[in-house]
């Protein structure tokens, strides 16, 4: 079985991440009937995972009651991080499992359990969760990036997942924001939107500002907090803290919370310009912080982009949030038949 | 008739521009048979400008001998600058033509000639004339940049010409290059890419680069020639005298090329991560100048992509050159054909 059966009632779903599997059952409409979460224990290896896998989807399966059969099920979908081949259906050994490379993983469920698989990258099926059930709903141009440890993207364009000529589109986080140099991405360039605006990006630069500011006058309420609960240690700063200090009115934070508005803004201007998108979607940190941050997005775009781009665009957070795995794995399968419906 | 017929031996091709008109007759293989060139007189407003459209279409179609009967002919398609509505075919004052507006020209000639009309931007248009006959051929995602008096974008997607949510996908030449300020754009923004990297855009870099340095030790051939050709009127400097002078080994010369080239790479880089193409296909500027320029861009290029994305993507100035234009025009019409292949 190699095509999905979209006269089926419901599709499985498998989220592979670096610390715990979930396996859910979901009609194809999108509700998540059941599921089941492990811990991945990576460093038991891929054959110890991938046999844990199969039975939390045996369970998975089995949980709904007697009478599931597999013809009532469409097929799988998968989600994992990339490098992956996702046409092969392989997973090429992603930063937080590289020991899983490479995994067949299409191939040995679809052996297993005779649905016809699909894989897809996280940011690939997060735009695809968007689009089918988050606020992509009905838009044919969504552009989905995360906002959390990276900032991964994920391209519906025309209706369809956009995955460029080999597979790497939509790495809008690795995009350049400033003309030379810039802080060190983890990807080995510089001056990259996620070495500005991922967590960790903001944290760091929230350390070094502090730091360069080490009396309590420049951030009153950033200090007092870290006096409070950190002790002090400067390390253990994160974005969270610097948005609860922006919130509390203190300067210094409000000025990296600009900052940050100021890349994330630019960046999307540009995306705007070039793809013309109807929605824009943030996850993690954009979904936490709401419009305390995206307001602050908001106006740099709207000085940053053509009117008749800007106008037309919404930028929002995803309304599924931490659900989005859940609905991205079944995405990666249910796209096709939506695909196949709009063509 | 408002379907092309893709039995057709041959189709027609509208080029509108600012100062001149041109209609050709092609073979489906892109074979121009016939070409007309008047001048548009913008003067005279568009329903003198339709009407002489209409008579150089008819030479056109006449010109190709008696026997030719309209069954013949697929369609037409045309092409003209943008603002416009694309879908109802209706050009909406392009810079160029401002008392175009509005000239629902496809209405206007299905009506005149009964075959189907298509109209697009110059932009996409050319795009199109570079996937289906230039640079492009056999690949499934081309963007194209004009390097011209603007820096337009075109992009062919997944094998079908991606227009955004409402026709203005592709403005690659108004992405900001810079983090903040830059010189103002055309467009109203301030530091696009089309700011730095236009053909007067690089005139007045030059221009200004000269007037704060006008002693001959820092551009020596740069002065010489000014003083020989233009009469050391730096008003009439162009991005031509710059190639020269670097071609030439002048040190001011080669610095602003190889700022130029750096604005470009960085542009172009941001749009690999985005898009991951197969081809980057580069007019104007860039045909004219070839590899001495080209190879500066690459090399940024290089610096600042993920291999995987830069490996397989070839940057090249376009094959078609200045007969763009007319290719342009049957591609508008010919796309369909070839979608409809695809699907």
């Amino acid at each position: 079985v190699t095509e999905p059966n979209p006269q089926a009632q419901y599709v499985l779903g498998v989220d592979i991440g670096g610390t715990k599997l979930s396996t859910v059952l979901a009609t194809r409409a999108g509700d998540i009937v059941h599921k089941v979460r492990r811990p991945t224990d990576a460093n038991l290896g891929p054959a110890s995972g991938v046999a844990r896998l199969i039975e939390m989807l045996h369970e998975t399966i089995r949980a709904h009651g007697e009478d599931l059969d597999h013809g009532q099920i469409g097929g799988i979908g998968v989600a994992c991080g990339s490098p992956m081949d996702a046409e092969r259906g392989v997973i090429l050994g992603p930063p937080n499992l590289p020991s899983w490379n490479p995994v067949p993983i299409v191939e040995i469920l679809e052996r297993e359990f005779g649905l016809a698989t699909r894989l897809e990258n996280d940011a690939n099926a997060g735009a695809l969760a968007e689009w089918l059930f988050g606020a992509g709903r009905g838009r044919r141009h969504v552009v989905y990036l995360t906002m959390g440890t990276g900032i991964g993207g994920g391209l519906v364009l025309d209706g369809r997942l956009y995955r460029g000529a080999n597979g790497n589109a939509g790495e809008i986080g690795h995009m350049r924001v400033v003309d030379r140099g810039g802080p060190l991405c983890g990807c080995g360039k510089h001056g990259c939107l996620e070495a500005f605006c991922s967590g960790p990006s903001i944290a760091r630069r929230t350390r070094k500002a502090l730091a360069g500011e080490p009396d309590s006058h420049a951030a009153p309420h950033m200090w007092a907090q870290i006096r409070e609960a950190l002790c002090g240690d400067l390390e253990q700063v994160t974005a969270e803290h610097l948005f609860d200090g922006a919130r509390a009115g203190d300067p210094l934070a409000l000025r990296l919370v600009d900052e940050t508005a100021h890349y994330m803004g630019i960046a999307l201007a540009n995306v705007i310009q070039a793809f013309n998108p109807e929605v824009i979607v943030l996850g993690t940190i954009a979904t936490a912080q709401g419009d305390f941050f995206l307001d602050r997005v908001r106006r740099v775009v709207r000085d940053e982009t053509w009117p008749l781009m800007s106008e037309i665009v919404e930028i929002v957070p995803s309304p599924l949030g931490s659900r989005v795995g859940d609905y991205a794995a079944i995405s990666v399968l249910l796209q096709e038949t939506y695909k196949e419906a709009s063509c």
